[in-house]
Formats: C-alpha cells, sequence, structure tokens
C-alpha cells in the first residue's frame, strides 16, 4: 500500500506505446503510457478500455470518426470496437483496463505489441 | 462512447461524500467524489478501491498510520483492510473500484452511505 505519483511515474520512462502497470486492483490494471505517432488498428475481443489524458493531446480514430482528447479528457473504448490512438505531439495518457490485456489486442505487430508491461 | 471531462463533471455537482458514476467498464466504475470532513472507518469485504487526487488534499486513514495524498497521487486500498477518508478542505477525488460497490462498504451510516449512486 504504497502512494505514487502520476507526474512522477511518468518521469520514470521515455519510450513511446510501451504501456507501464502502475496499480493492480479487482483484477484490473492501471497503466501509463507515452503516445507519439500513430498506433495500429485493433480491437480487444472481451476488454472495454479506458483512456484518461493526463498531459498534452491525442486522438482516437475510430472507422467512422474521431474523437480529441485533452487534459482530463477521458473516452471508453468498449470492447470488439476497432480504434487506433495517434498523437501528433507526445501524450501521457492512464489506460484502465483489465490485468493483462495486450496493447495491440487482436493483431500482432513487431514495433508495436508490448511483449511485456513492467510495473514501475 | 462520449467523452468526457473530468473538470466538466466535478463542475456538476457540489455535494460531498456522494460518488457519481462517469464511466462503466469491465465490471468497474469510475467515480468522481468531493471530501471535506471526516468519513466513518470502514472496509470492503471483497473490493480493492483506487484514490486518485484530482484537486486539493486528502488523506486516508489506518488504524496504525496515514497516507496524505495530494493532486496526481493516487493509493489502493486492498480488500479487508479499514480505512477512513478525510480532507480538511474541499478535495476531488477520482475513485476505481467494482461496480455496485458501497461508499461505506460493511457499514450503515445514516450520513454518510450512498444509497444511490448517480451517473453523471
Amino acid at each position: 500500500m504504497e502512494k505514487f505519483n502520476l507526474k512522477e511515474k511518468f518521469e520514470l520512462f521515455s519510450d513511446h506505446w510501451k504501456p507501464k502497470v502502475v496499480a493492480a486492483l479487482n483484477q484490473q490494471e492501471v497503466k501509463l503510457v507515452k503516445l507519439q505517432g500513430e498506433f495500429p488498428w485493433h480491437y480487444h475481443e472481451r476488454e472495454d478500455e479506458m483512456f484518461l489524458v493526463w498531459k498534452g493531446n491525442m486522438r482516437i480514430e475510430f472507422r467512422d470518426h474521431t474523437v480529441h482528447l485533452g487534459p482530463g479528457d477521458a473516452l471508453v473504448v468498449p470492447q470488439g470496437t476497432e480504434h487506433r490512438s495517434a498523437a501528433d505531439e507526445e501524450c501521457q495518457v492512464l489506460v484502465f483496463e483489465p490485468a493483462g490485456t495486450r496493447n495491440t489486442g487482436n493483431i500482432e505487430d513487431e514495433q508495436f505489441t508490448a511483449l511485456q508491461t513492467p510495473r514501475i
């Protein structure tokens, strides 16, 4: 039961698209990730996924529309919904989803799939 | 799939200790709550509970120590752990926990138990 600070946790890493676990509870995980560029299209078969922007701006693209998120904005992407995230400049994001959720969902991507999701 | 903004959501209510649901996913809920004063001692039998401070300062008291949280600080209180939250001045907090978790856990309190947890 150690408290942690989001700003301090974000300062611990600089790689993009590689989520880090900061808390685990009720079979869920809270992950931090830094985004820049464009992620591959994918969906999560059984997992809903919440994005909460901590710093910067990002967008979540769906096949028929795009949602723009800034600091304090949040969006739940329901299971089975194809999407991709993107950010023109680095964006710091909190993700809330079931433990073990693969970042690229149904696809495997040599560059983007996170083989490990370290706890920081 | 509507985005929402935490600052705007916090502006929608002013009562203390009455959680509002802003997102539901994976049988979990994300709730916002404004704290001021001191909550009753309680524990949640089966639910872990994460507190993330959005604005202000609060403390989470345990029987043998106290954790002080400011903006961006977070703490997971594991299931079965007796605790109470408190804030000298109003504090805005985000809570992650299983859907339907009662705010006062194992106790029922005329003043503090939230009989309904409205979605805002």
